[in-house]
């Protein structure tokens, strides 16, 4: 059987990077496919592990080889997919995970209709607001723009199939684990 | 908002009432409705708990006072769901689960189209018949009927939402426990 894939999307700022690998370091029964950026590296992550960092003239030449499933600007930089590593690991029947922004979510739906798409929200817009604005790896006018973009952002919520409000991180991860599993059970994959 | 009924169900001597046991034992957040029964009570189960036990007169009452949201015969015992428990937590917004028989489930579906309905089923026929014959509290008359009933009843597999394969009890409890947690993170409730 075909593996499936889970999208993990939703606003700037909501924190998908940190229940994503909150999930992988308890979780090892998925596969997480590593999206490539041009934005700079952040304390603590990790080439390879968080993101492919490549310079715009790499992102660019692998857009124009049609290496990427999604990709999206963001803030002035670019984000994206490889279609590789996702492919080959679906064909052999493992799950795999995208944690991707909500632009890139969007052109991942139509190429992969079947996927399972989950929307990472914040307990409220003035939490978002107040993560964002903590987090401090950004100058002011790209937070201006996350802000903005977060809210809009919001309204994409309801083209989800589930919706796990990230108050606190333990409890997202176990609602993000749940789903993993629960779809696994569909009757679907016994059809 | 409105409570959600689980539906757990599976052929005969799959495990359901363990299953449910060690669900309920580990997991708070969903009540039980208790089925009632004029089968006689097997070792180590508790009236009011496992099942209400009444006799066949009584459970001719509730059935003719509407008492019941379904109820089956099986093996010359009667088996049914009391109405008030289930309707009352629901509306009062707490999610209910129910393990009941097949015949049941099917009434359940008609009048709770928006039930999550979840099949245990055995890891294979054979093994089934070797459940049924080790669990002994039934005579052989019966027990070759529950045998014919179950292969029969495997066929419904596809009217449910979600297959659990009852290999081994923790992972199925975990299934469904992951299946409770994931139905509530569907966008549907949000909506």
């Amino acid at each position: 059987m075909r593996g499936k894939l889970f999208v993990l999307s939703g606003p700037s700022g909501v924190g998908k990077g940190t229940v994503r690998a909150a999930l992988l370091n308890d979780y090892t029964d998925i596969l997480y496919s590593v999206s490539a950026t041009t934005r700079k590296k952040r304390e603590g992550e990790v080439d390879g592990k968080d993101y492919f960092f490549v310079s715009l003239e790499n992102f660019k030449g692998m857009l124009n080889n049609d290496e990427l499933i999604e990709w999206a600007e963001y803030c002035g930089n670019y984000y994206g997919t490889p279609r590789t590593y996702v492919e080959e690991k679906l064909n052999q029947g493992y799950d795999v995970i995208l944690e991707i922004e909500i632009q890139g979510a969007e052109q991942i739906k139509k190429k992969f209709p079947d996927g399972v798409f989950v929307f990472l929200a914040p307990p409220s817009l003035n939490e978002l607001r107040s993560r964002i604005q903590k987090r401090g790896t950004e100058d002011a006018c790209i937070i201006c723009e996350r802000l903005k973009t977060a809210e809009i952002e919001m309204d994409e919520m309801y083209n989800y199939d589930y919706v796990i409000v990230n108050d606190v991180i333990n409890n997202a991860v176990e609602k993000l684990k749940a789903i993993i599993i629960a779809e696994r059970c569909k009757i679907e994959n016994y059809k």
